[in-house]
């Protein structure tokens, strides 16, 4: 496609990464707005543009605004910037916030969503983020697929109403087992085991449903349904209430699964 | 190291995988036991070598026997197994039974516990499961060792109670991690999103963990006390009250597993 000019407001980890991204596919980063002065420089400096804290300084030949600010700041930010352009197209990159946080303030507007899972301590390879768009319009979403296609492999539309689902079934598959991972880090440390023995396991059951669906892929005593099994392992748990809680709960909601089905 | 003599009791799942692995190592396997005729002629046939039913027709040259039996068929195989001959090692493969099943029935004895998830429909590269071995003697703990040094790259010791905590470690990182990507799926496809679009994250998720420990990669809503957040997922979870309750619990122990470091 071609180069679009584009104006980034705010500088922090979203806007960084998809800053990067936008301005290796080729399209022209003309400014970054954020409120902090060093956060504006620090990215200014990276895609090698200019910056400005004050919101009427924020260029007005941009093709693109795009908003990445905290959630809360979004109110705020969104009536002052709009101003900049009538005829420009306006995305904010909130997975939380509907696209209706828009109406009324201006015509061409939508949402681009990088689902993503940010670490300090790790690159990210924006062609493996999935991202999904939204627009008032059928062009515009047109625009933002073709735009959302050159930084990333994996491209969909969602309303706003799939987004906020899209963010609760992310807590499940990667916050709740990125905590599994956490307890069983504690259980094989606390009997001298290394998490590392864990590995292979976790890549495992991670690799397996790229092929099976997960609900087909379901192994272990809850599934089997094996009362001896699940008694012994809560014995196991006996000093640690709250692990064996959550092992309870899980084992049930396992085996209601697997007898719905 | 030299190739052992080995008779394979049992022709299940487990039998199968590591008789074909100890073959490929090179390995002797001189027999296969199995009550059931149809499973010990196929994974006979698979390891082109002999098979009987009858116990008392086991060979008694074989320099290691490893039993690959329900765990609840070992009380009454073991008794008779030994019988075949008083010098040779005996090991079971159970990750949930004591070394000390063996105490009193012969003098050379052991463990070999390969730590897997099998799914039928996957082939399994056992090159990359773990094995955790444990003998009466450290004699027969090198030798196990060296043994499975030659079937997979992960090779641990481990007692019996050590082996007690790595199967409930597992139910937590493999068991339960895949019914949260069950989870996922549920709640994608009864919004009209395709389980796809999670696997970056979830692979993500399971790479990070080879870098950082999970209790440092952990983000989302409860690692920050984002109490908004969390109560706008369970009010979207409200129609589905056990995965509310699932989310609810395991919101409280990544809070709880926070503070406390």
């Amino acid at each position: 496609m071609e180069a679009s000019k584009i104006v980034l407001v705010g500088a922090g980890n979203v806007a960084t990464h998809l800053g990067r991204a936008l301005r290796q596919a080729g399209h022209d980063i003309i400014q970054v707005y954020s409120r902090t002065e060093e956060s504006a420089r620090t990215l200014a400096g990276q895609l090698e543009t200019g910056f400005t804290v004050q919101m009427d300084e924020v260029r007005t030949d941009a093709e693109l605004y795009v908003v990445a600010v905290k959630d809360d700041a979004l109110a705020e930010v969104l009536p002052r910037l709009v101003r900049c352009s009538p005829t420009a197209l306006y995305v904010h990159t909130a997975g939380s916030i509907s696209i209706d946080v828009w109406k009324g303030l201006t015509s061409r507007y939508g949402v681009l969503y990088p689902l993503q899972t940010f670490s300090r301590r790790r690159p990210v390879d924006f062609a493996e983020i999935p991202c999904f768009v939204e627009a008032r319009t059928a062009a515009d979403t047109e625009y933002l697929l073709r735009l959302a296609g050159g930084l990333s492999q994996c491209v969909y539309e969602a309303t706003s109403a799939q987004r906020l689902y899209l963010h609760v079934a992310a807590v499940f598959a990667c916050n709740f087992t990125n905590h599994l991972y956490a307890v069983c880090q504690q259980l094989l440390e606390e009997h001298g085991l290394p998490f590392e023995v864990m590995l292979p396991l976790i890549d495992e059951t991670a690799r397996k449903v790229h092929q099976l669906p997960p609900a087909e892929a379901q192994t272990g005593p809850a599934r089997r349904g094996d009362t001896t099994v699940m008694e012994h392992h809560l014995q196991l748990l006996h000093d640690r209430p709250e692990l064996a809680a959550v092992y309870d709960i899980l084992s049930k909601s396992i085996y209601s699964m697997t007898h719905h089905d």
